[in-house]
């Protein structure tokens, strides 16, 4: 474990610009700043925004990034060196990148002498010049300047003098950092440590970068060995997002580096919040997320052989390389339940702080968060949903204040954009209302309809407020059929909170999430003066 | 590429037994014998096919391949040594193994001491003799006996004496091949060579194998390097299926293997099916496919930057690390906000081969596209709706063969399941159809309406099926009136394509994707057998 006494690992997170490259990869400028945001969790990691000028969406975002002056994420904008025969002070691509106020600027330039005759198409010392000028300009208007060299192994197999040459001509310039890259994914490690240590050899650079790309399933050992040669940064992605086969795994990497090579790369408390960053991510960008994912992945520490079970009960570590609990992840032991209790402990003890381990009540909503988990329930994003659910199995939650006695809607799609109207009967106490709205979609609907007919005897329905509406088909194998499951995150003051629904009918899910907010939103003061 | 030499490198497959162990992963009797059927395309590979007697369905299955006898595949049943304190003509495990009749065996046993006292609980001695008694019992029964050394790295870390003395029990009992094991998965590439070198040095054996887990994200990279210090022998899953992070994945090692390591894995022909082959087997047990897979992932050789695409369109090396067609894989070009003018000419030429890269349908198309995504839409999981607007573009598609005049959709969601009823009135030719269907929710009786009303019509759309149904909200800050994106997926004998809508009401969305999805449909024999 201490063998490399914890030597210092910077990490350098490409999430926003390589991984957005990613297919089904996107991510909005508010997706960008929610995430600028939330990284701050991981501590002081370089952080690339994205490439402004190339992306006319990424020159916004700087701005507003610059404005919420993250205090420990270390910002950088991507770009490449001027273009062939243009003058740095010229180069459109370099004044964005300066545009861009980032206080970090990497910039990519060719090392590989294929790449130079075939798509650049000019001369080897052009290229050099590029390189060359573009660093300097750059580290003359005062920036920090890190040199991505761009297929630098596949450079190094064909013309290792020309790739040390363009590596060279960046650190003359003045870079801070160069960064070797695998662009194409296909070395092999033996390569890597082949090309780490003639860089290392050439230039004895006080740090050294790695970014390496996953086409030959290697990226995270081409990174890892990388480092054991003497590489003090690491490029990568959460999730591994990328082009093609992806970008180095951040997820896995950190607490490979730092759990089984003894290295420094986060701090403790921030291993231990890996696993809902990573999920985070994934939710973010509306990706798939790999269960079989290395130390994050909801398999990840799922023991399903009867055999491994009993072994784990007897010893921990027969069946598990390490405690999940390290990465703020968990054990499952599949089809015989025994996971999640402490976890369920402490959130009942929340309402009720006297209720002991041995209570039946605790026994009672463990089976039922496990019963509606398995048919598509996920409270890890329905906050508001599960404590209304630990309220009902504590006896503790007060009769409904309002009954929903029917509703309907219609949709008029080839009408305007008020095109469908819902139609909603509630009862509050022996009053009833029955109610009409037109709404922009059905859920749209049914949502103000809702509202409406209960305002008037809650009016903290008029200060709360909707701000995110999630859909995710559990099921895809059923075509239009496919269940569905709903969150939906609702705002009172500085708080937010999700609830959830499901079912195959969008609309029922919806209703069951709208329900859970309207509940919540109105017990949740009454509730928290009372228990809490 | 020859470094290696076409050094013969054989492979073990372990999907039905240990890629079964992974969550979500079931094969029934009937999936197990199509696959045996099938990996003959991959030739003559160790096919573990189950373990009879642990599973009651796995002994039925050995005398159904039995009976099939395939004529490659080399099939092996898996089970353990004999119990502590029971002799090995006594052993139920090992009958039950011999009753199989499969010609090779693969036995686990303990190397680790940890196990030997805390899970076994018996001796270190008592332990080597399970391994030794087992062992020469099935050899003297006529069968290939391997041995797996389960945790043998674990325990070469901890005891490296004692896991040596498991090794040599198993070799001097008459075991043809031991095969070293890193179960938990979480062992450093470093580790995995200094523990083969061991047992090479120890016991110079003709035949090593290696079984390693993907805890550590490392299970290829750790088979690698294992085969470069001298093992002859890889375990592996199809995709890596299997517990946890699940085992060496297969669908990468073998083109690793032999594509950049030299080595003789599979003939070339079978390399060319490795990609089907993959696909095959997820969709045999329903799991989820990983398109970021190397090699044979669908995103494996997927474009999306402009600048990537131009380049490989000037040298194909430049960015891809091998010709996709080698395992049977395609390049995809992808169109997004990052594609180029070279990503949009690729797409349109498809349609029309000669078209010039100033022609002004180019510059057209590629406005259309960003104004389209700029709203919302995405093209890379949509290649349906973007090749019905390609063909748009280029003035080549036919009037669509029908018009949607009115629909409405009325849910009831407290009702049952089919709680939603669809009215669709549809124009085809001279002839207009007005009818009426009922669904599992709005969207679900709105594509039956469509399908119901057009089928008659079109008898294509009795064949064509929909797949899958997703649904991402763009703009969740509005609340339930988000901006939400749809995307079907439908499959008409082996392909699958998507279609894409873009609406702040979830109905327009579906039903501008399931529009789309039917034209597509109707038109793609028609435009394929005319334009390519």
């Amino acid at each position: 474990m201490n063998k490399n006494q914890g030597k210092k690992i910077t990490v350098y997170d490409t999430t926003l610009r390589d991984g957005a490259q990613g297919e089904g990869i996107h991510f909005s400028t508010q997706d960008k700043l929610s995430y600028v945001k939330r990284i701050e969790e991981m501590g002081s990691l370089y952080v690339e925004a994205g490439w402004p000028g190339a992306n006319p969406r990424d020159e916004e975002l700087f701005q507003l990034v610059h404005e919420l002056h993250p205090p420990l994420a270390r910002i950088a904008a991507f770009g490449s060196t001027c273009k062939v025969n243009e003058a740095p002070e010229n180069s459109n691509i370099l004044l964005n990148l300066l545009a861009s106020k980032a206080k970090t600027i990497t910039i990519f330039g060719k090392s590989w002498d294929l790449h130079v005759r075939d798509v650049l198409r000019t001369t080897n010392e052009e290229n050099l010049r590029l390189i060359r000028d573009s660093v300097s300009f750059l580290v003359s208007q005062g920036r920090e300047v890190f040199f991505d060299g761009e297929h630098f192994f596949d450079g190094f197999k064909e013309n290792p003098d020309y790739a040390l040459k363009a590596i060279a001509a960046a650190l003359e310039a003045g870079a801070s950092l160069a960064i070797l890259c695998d662009t194409n994914g296909g070395c092999l490690p033996g390569e890597i440590t082949q090309g780490v240590r003639a860089v290392m050899e050439a230039f004895s650079p006080r740090e050294l970068g790695i970014h390496v790309h996953n086409d030959g399933g290697l990226a995270v050992a081409n990174s890892y060995v990388a480092v054991e040669a003497g590489v003090t940064q690491v490029q990568g992605t959460w999730n591994g997002f990328g082009e093609r086969c992806g970008n180095a795994n951040l997820s896995t990497l950190i607490p490979l580096l730092q759990l089984k090579g003894g290295y420094s790369v986060v701090s403790d408390s921030a291993l231990l919040k890996i696993t809902s960053f990573s999920r985070f991510v994934a939710e973010l960008t509306n990706a798939p997320f790999d269960d079989k994912q290395p130390y994050v992945g909801r398999s990840a520490f799922a023991h399903k052989a009867g055999m491994h079970v009993d072994a784990i009960l007897k010893n921990q570590r027969s069946f598990e390389h390490m405690d999940p609990a390290g990465v703020g992840n968990e054990r499952r032991i599949l089809i015989s339940d025994q996971a999640g209790k402490a976890n369920i402990l402490d959130r009942l003890r929340r309402f009720e702080p006297t209720i002991s381990k041995d209570d039946p009540r605790v026994e009672k909503t463990m089976i039922e968060i496990k019963a509606l988990e398995h048919s598509g329930f996920q409270f890890e994003a329905a906050e508001g949903s599960l404590d209304l659910l630990i309220l009902k199995m504590l006896g503790k939650f007060p009769a409904s204040p309002f009954e929903v006695l029917d509703y309907h809607v219609w949709s008029d799609p080839l009408r305007g954009e008020l095109d469908s109207v819902a139609v909603v009967k509630v009862k509050v106490g022996l009053e009833s209302v029955h109610i009409a709205s037109e709404g922009k979609g059905p859920v749209n609907a049914l949502d103000t309809a809702l509202r409406q007919a209960l305002v008037g005897f809650f009016p903290i329905l008029g200060e709360s407020e909707l701000v995110d509406y999630k859909v995710r088909v559990l099921d895809g194998s059923r075509g239009t059929e496919a269940i569905v499951r709903v969150i939906i995150d609702t705002r009172l003051e500085h708080e937010v909170w999700g609830t959830i629904g499901v079912s195959n009918n969008i609309l029922k899910a919806s209703t069951q999430a709208l329900l859970d907010a309207i509940n919540w939103t109105i017990w949740r003061e009454k509730i928290r003066a009372t228990l809490v």
